[in-house]
């Protein structure tokens, strides 16, 4: 079913602390190109002092601004990413504090699917809009990843980054043609245990952290594992997808991806599902994989950089820790 | 907007170890009635080798057996938990997984706003269920607070429980009256650090846990300024919800709201809203405050003990961390 939603702005913060791959193979030991190789990124940002929801706010408020609106004008606050700022309250609300927004009653909540936040939020909040519960929504997707890195664990440690992507959804105005064409996500529990960060909530708590349980606290991903599903459900979940949008994948403008990895999104994006590079939105190399804020960041790159102009047809699609698969395909 | 949704069945599961308010006070030295008389919790539940993953796995399964479905009559999951298993992934797909489904590709995501979670979940989902996306799908809020519980706040020491509590929410069939009437959702930012649980993600990492920092690992809730803010806001809400659903006061047949604490509860939903104590459901004494499952427990013991039957007018309401206030008004 078609839902009569548009992306009216997009907004981006990043971390001024840049870090190059070279500098982390030297802090590791390792060749000056080891890291950049492997991940196919060339530099991302970590935090100094930024927080989840000031980040937010920053891209929430350039998203705004591109969008031509007030934050009176918006009336919900989803916050889409996968590494939580507390474990209570949610993220949104301290989004919305971190915005100065301390008098407004718009409702804060969170919609979380790990890598997937972005898109899965998108999905869910383009029915609200439809039906006309909500008139505009921030979404806002803005990750700490830097804090759960492990150094033993080399392919996701040369992998992420930190920062923010943001973007105000609306219904399209009558005459309008932007609506989300199609929209789909599965979970494949033979991954739940692929991509994770066990501790810190109520599985273990920190006051079992240790020297012995340390790892525990930090990522642990098994890259291989992860692409062989992904590879196994891509072209199936994506044919899907396309038949039930009445499309061909020649139709779509513009794939907008998750950042999940260079040889993933090569591999993935271009061998198995046959986009061609030009089709296909990398920002890989200068951001890392910023979790659920790789597609937000890479949607507010492509406008700015007017490779997605209004009336492409645009792939969203991604796979996120669970292990799920998500995907939309909107008219911007 | 009416959404043609009904509530096909709920479930619940309570930790075996029971412990009773005596116990605590006896382990505090405290008078034997004192953390009875300050939180009107007799006994509550704690989990010992339960998770939150299984404990949520146990109510929903529950809740497909008393909606006569099976799991594969089920085409979505959502966690609508307050205190997660993991920071990554989300807790909806270790729900799967402990459940046992692991050929299943039905989406899995959590949508959070603490206490309110449950309510916050129903009322998405409703417009997906509404709109056709999903035909049934299960919600399922899984809490330990035990894990977060500091003895020296003695306030929500006394209040807290674990348990799981799940409902089966489909598309109500043609000549079936039972739909979500009116919903409402507010976030007032004033609110934001009155509940909260700051350590464990990205705000503040395992890693800086500490015998100075351990209490920021704990439940932090300053339970008279909240109940100052609710009931600044609480007649309004409730007038607003009323009104959007075309309803008086009178014609609620039942409140299924949040089991925030017995003098809140009396205060709140007695007094300052007006409803009588026979109206209101109550499951504090014997479960204490069970965070986002407090209201699908209290939902499926009034299902259990006829006190909600179909046709009836119910009002599900709560706040939650953030501060937010969240309501439906449903036919059951």
């Amino acid at each position: 079913m078609h839902r009569r939603v548009k992306i009216l702005g997009s907004g981006a913060f990043l971390p001024s602390r840049k870090v190059r791959s070279e500098e982390l193979a030297k802090e590791l030991g390792l060749e000056k190109d080891r890291i950049e190789k492997m991940s196919g990124v060339i530099e991302r940002h970590y935090v100094e002092e930024e927080t989840t929801s000031q980040m937010g706010a920053f891209a929430a408020q350039e998203a705004l601004k591109n969008a031509n609106l007030k934050f009176s004008d918006i009336d919900c606050i989803i916050s889409t990413g996968g590494t939580i700022e507390q474990i209570v309250p949610a993220t949104a609300p301290l989004i919305k504090e971190a915005m100065g927004e301390v008098e407004s009653k718009i409702p804060c909540f969170d919609i979380n699917s790990t890598c997937l936040s972005f898109i899965t939020g998108l999905d869910v909040i383009s029915y609200l809009i439809e039906a006309g519960r909500y008139e505009k929504v921030l979404v806002v997707s803005s990750e700490i990843a830097s804090k759960f890195l492990n150094s033993k664990q080399l392919e996701s440690y040369a992998l992420f980054g930190d920062g923010a992507g943001a973007a105000v959804i609306g219904k399209s105005e009558s005459g309008d043609d932007s609506k989300i064409i199609a929209s789909k996500m599965e979970t494949y529990i033979k991954g739940v245990h692929l991509t994770e960060i066990r501790g810190g909530a109520t599985g273990l708590h920190a006051r079992n952290y240790s020297n012995e349980t340390k790892e525990e606290f930090l990522f642990d991903m098994d890259g291989p594992k992860v692409f062989k599903l992904a590879r196994k459900y891509a072209n199936d979940f994506i044919e899907q997808l396309l038949t039930e949008a009445g499309l061909k994948k020649e139709d779509i403008d513009l794939l907008v991806g998750h950042q999940a990895s260079g040889s993933a999104m090569k591999l993935v994006y271009n061998k198995l599902l046959g986009f061609p590079s030009h089709k296909v939105m990398n920002i890989l190399s200068n951001h890392g994989n910023v979790v659920a804020a790789s597609i937000p960041l890479a949607l507010n790159e492509a406008i700015k950089q007017k490779k997605l102009r209004r009336g492409d047809k645009v792939l969203f699609f991604g796979a996120g820790a669970g292990l799920s698969f998500g995907g939309i395909i909107l008219e911007y």
